[in-house]
């Protein structure tokens, strides 16, 4: 019983270290509770249940699927839900219609025929790359709506009523989510892109810094664990997909409306190329082949002053604003070659371990 | 008009692409018309409309939102969404039950509660990284099935029958996707893991190959266009999703069903710290600064005869086969070892003409 007593113990503290490392969790949590109770009221207020009727289910299906936990996230989701409804809305009433001069015998078969081609246009619409990165969940719900107009228009005749409550059900359900999500302490997929860049370069001078104490130890000093520009190497999907709900994000705080969120995403592609060649230089650190000692105390003043270099970079980061980008973008390359230059130190290094040997 | 016909040309151009690219792209989109069109005959035909009623929406809506490219992909939702509800679903209808005790007033203030407690934390569950990685649908369905039932779980008395009709069409819609998906054309994300390492290894090897007519132009031979182990460097992402798809899967082919997926990680790992080295490499390949004639001329021996082995390395690939996994993650350190020597070679002759200037 003192095993399964741990086993509870271990997981309390898991779930506390979640919630921890980012705080915004717990209220997104609270957030989702709170838009679902809000829409749920649709239901158990009488006069507004007797406007919607079981139609309101749509409205709470909405929320479920469209709260994300950016603006960006759930203003994409909305909007593009919101959209492909109406269209595939209006296309389904139409292709009700149009089957219907078939004869009650071939209406099922035009309409089936009318939803395999759609259905295969749009899921093949899928794989174009600029519809996946921005309009995939539309076209699904594009799919979605025109499979459910066209077919349940085949046995209902009120295709015009069920399609209006759909969308305006589906209208609350959105406004909903961004209302609560915008006001409701929100969480910014610029913000984020932002900062996970500025702490990204971060990393970068941390290590650099630290680069002396590694490479020629001090007794004082204590190595330090896994370096953290390891997470950089492959944080571009990350990356990306903020880069892409920013975009979806009105103005907010120091950010406009149209914020040059590509440059964030050339940024971070010139710290990875950095953080590759730390990952280079880190191998060599390292490794147990060190040159002999009278020159590795040869090049341990220039190492020594590039580390100073280090700090002052990132005393310029901290001043580090939106208008100073430009600067920013400057600075990178000289990073590059400075951890150039220490690869190149460190090769030579290697090279006369190797002669020695 | 021109110019509009020009667009159009390239529209379609492009569309032909992204078949070409990938062909199973089109039998994936026909695939998902045929799924549709089958699910669409419990409407179409009496006696399953009889027995199934407008609930049959459901089936078209699990279709529409579970069928995936690949057959992980599929499985992985289908279940998800089968055994989510299943448990929500009960769960609804107990708190439902319990809610009634607290008489007209009450019922509808206890099942909100329930209904933001229930729906906060299993939001929150959602960020933990095993659940966000195998069951985030489940849960994101988790929260759908227990809200639908609990809300109009307050209005109707027949929630029982609901469920079980819920439950059970969304298992037809579910069981058509399954087997459309696995028995028409199948697409097995373990297969596209197994294929996109082995190309990623045969890249690797392309450079090396490649490297001595790069580095050592002769008259006959053309540069290549930017190389192709770049997308290794970022494709970290892909590969996870493909191994967790992976999973899923039941066995076929060649793969069991307890495949070590994980060691294709391994493996792919160990690819991309060569293809980090490779990229320091290309970066002296394309840079001016070559080192004197003299020296050139004398490591061209050395690099000519590595190309070469890299050709026997590729050889090896090709008849490689699940069996011979172990052998091929030992080639790997080869490889890696070859291109840090290669490297060396470089860094030695960027010295030089350092020195040289």
């Amino acid at each position: 019983s003192s095993k399964l007593k741990d086993n509870v113990i271990k997981h309390v503290k898991n779930v506390q270290k979640i919630g921890k490392d980012d705080p915004r969790r717990i209220i997104h949590s609270l957030k989702v509770g709170f838009a679902l109770t809000l829409v749920s009221m649709l239901y158990y207020v009488r006069p507004l249940y007797n406007s919607f009727g079981v139609t309101s289910m749509w409205a709470i299906l909405t929320v479920v699927v469209v709260f994300e936990f950016s603006v960006g996230g759930t203003l994409s989701k909305s909007i593009n839900r919101g959209f492909a409804t109406l269209v595939a809305g209006s296309l389904g009433v139409g292709a009700v219609h149009f089957a219907r001069f078939f004869g009650h015998k071939g209406e099922p078969i035009v309409l089936g025929i009318l939803l395999f081609l759609l259905a295969a246009a749009a899921t093949f619409s899928r794989f174009f790359p600029k519809i996946k990165q921005r309009y995939d969940y539309g076209a699904l719900i594009f799919i979605l709506t025109f499979s459910m107009v066209a077919i349940s228009g085949y046995r209902t005749d009120e295709i015009l009523v069920m399609a209006y409550q759909r969308l305006s059900t589906i209208l609350i359900g959105g406004t909903i989510c961004i209302i609560v999500s915008i006001f409701v302490c929100p969480v910014w997929a610029g913000e984020d892109l932002h900062k996970m860049i500025a702490n990204n370069i971060n990393k970068l001078a941390n290590y650099l810094e630290g680069f002396e104490g590694e490479y020629f130890p001090l007794p004082k000093k204590i190595n330090s664990c896994a370096p953290e520009y390891k997470t950089i190497l492959t944080s571009k999907s990350t990356e990306d997909t903020l880069a892409n709900l920013a975009r979806w994000e009105p103005g907010h705080g120091r950010f406009g409306l149209r914020h040059p969120w590509k440059q964030y995403l050339e940024i971070a592609g010139l710290v990875r190329q950095c953080a590759f060649r730390f990952e280079i230089l880190n191998g060599y650190v390292l490794s147990d082949l060190k040159a002999p000692q009278d020159f590795i105390s040869k090049i341990q003043e220039p190492c020594s002053v590039m580390s100073i270099e280090a700090e002052n970079l990132r005393v310029a980061l901290k001043s580090y604003s939106p208008e100073t980008e430009k600067d920013l973008l400057e600075i990178i390359p000289g990073v590059t070659m400075a951890s150039i230059l220490i690869e190149i130190v460190n090769c030579v290094e290697k090279i006369s371990g190797a002669v020695k040997e």
